[in-house]
């Protein structure tokens, strides 16, 4: 269904037939929590310097970069940042799970939550709280238009990220 | 959008300017099999004591788990744990993918299957079969309102779930 | 709510009491970038093999496989490859996210993008860019029906995919 191509990556490759440790001397973690205030129900954060930001500081060259919110009604995902797409991403949230519906969440004859935020623990659910990128070069491997995006579904709140970057 | 606070994890950091492997000695992995027997045909399942125990006895204390279900008509997401949400999921997922949609895969001209399951393969790739979070002191890291869910959308069967603990 | 239990699998367990490195020498990684030419605008890709035979050449034995697109109007999941089930992953994508609606992506008022894909951006950002999975015997560990779909949103396209083996 598609031509195939193979590129080599500027990574070493490891040899063929071997388990050798990787020379630089082995598997290393670094992590940290980030915090951020909203200051709307749903609102949209673009978290791509922020993440750059500790996976540099980590040292760590290749690898993997961890990232999970700690909370139901947040999200974390990739998409391009532009003002007229992040309209159309929020329209669509809004319409997938409609805040109207009667939720039992919402129900004080079902429920104790106060916040009548059904719609948001949907919308966390459906989009995701972790999301795992690769490291390349002390930099998280994105493409020319992928931003890493953190949604607030229930604000205003803090709302805190723990960062796992691992690797060599 | 945001204000932004870093807080220091109870990591270590690694040296910002060295490659030193990591104190404890290296990397390690450890991994089970776990299997549920589901009684429903959308099922939801609290999996994070389980979870839990076999992190704590993969003696891994820092890294990630990784939770790998072995059937497409399943999935693996985090919500809050409460009966009226899950309710309300519960209703979500039947309203987003309808079962009673012109689903090829139900049409004997063009499928074989006799399960007559497509809405559950779509809600099954809808929110995924793995998920990768944080183990942070030999425990599962999830705030507060976080619990591990498997969701069961063609039961009912047997389940097995791979899963895999990395780290230190 | 489901009867538990719990098989070993064939990875030998660390020691519950132990810091012990692997007994084979410790974490490697290996990476690759590979290309398709697409032919639709929306398209369904079985990349399973193709994954596999990365795996094979990384000489990683267990681990994990990351897997990420680098492209926002792509995705990466699990399915099963049949063909009446893949036309109905299109009909659904095509209902759940309406490639009509007056998305602002699509309106020159509002954006400088001339592709009007903003139905390929709510579906890879729905869909998700990124996919992790475990690494077993070196194979990709999948359940009978489990296949690696890389989707196609807006093409016919050149597409990127990076993949990052890691593990023992």
């Amino acid at each position: 269904m598609g031509i195939l191509q193979v590129k080599h990556a500027g990574m070493e490759p490891a040899p063929e037939n071997g388990t050798q440790a990787h020379p630089q001397g082995g598997y290393r973690m670094f992590s940290r929590i980030v915090d951020w205030i909203t200051s709307d129900r749903m609102q949209l954060i673009n978290i791509t310097d922020r993440i750059n930001e500790i996976v540099r500081k980590s040292g760590i060259r290749d690898g993997l970069v961890h990232l999970q919110s700690l909370h139901t009604t947040t999200a974390v995902f990739i998409n391009e940042w532009q003002d007229a797409l992040l309209h159309d991403v929020r329209s669509f949230l809004d319409e997938v799970v409609c805040r109207e519906n009667a939720w039992r969440h919402n129900d004080p004859r079902y429920s104790d939550c106060e916040r009548k935020n059904a719609d948001s623990h949907l919308r966390g659910m459906l989009m995701g709280q972790s999301l795992c990128l690769q490291v390349r070069n002390s930099t998280v491997l994105l493409g020319t238009w992928q931003s890493i995006i953190l949604a607030e579904f229930d604000g205003p709140r803090s709302r805190s990220m723990s960062i796992l970057v691992s690797g060599v």
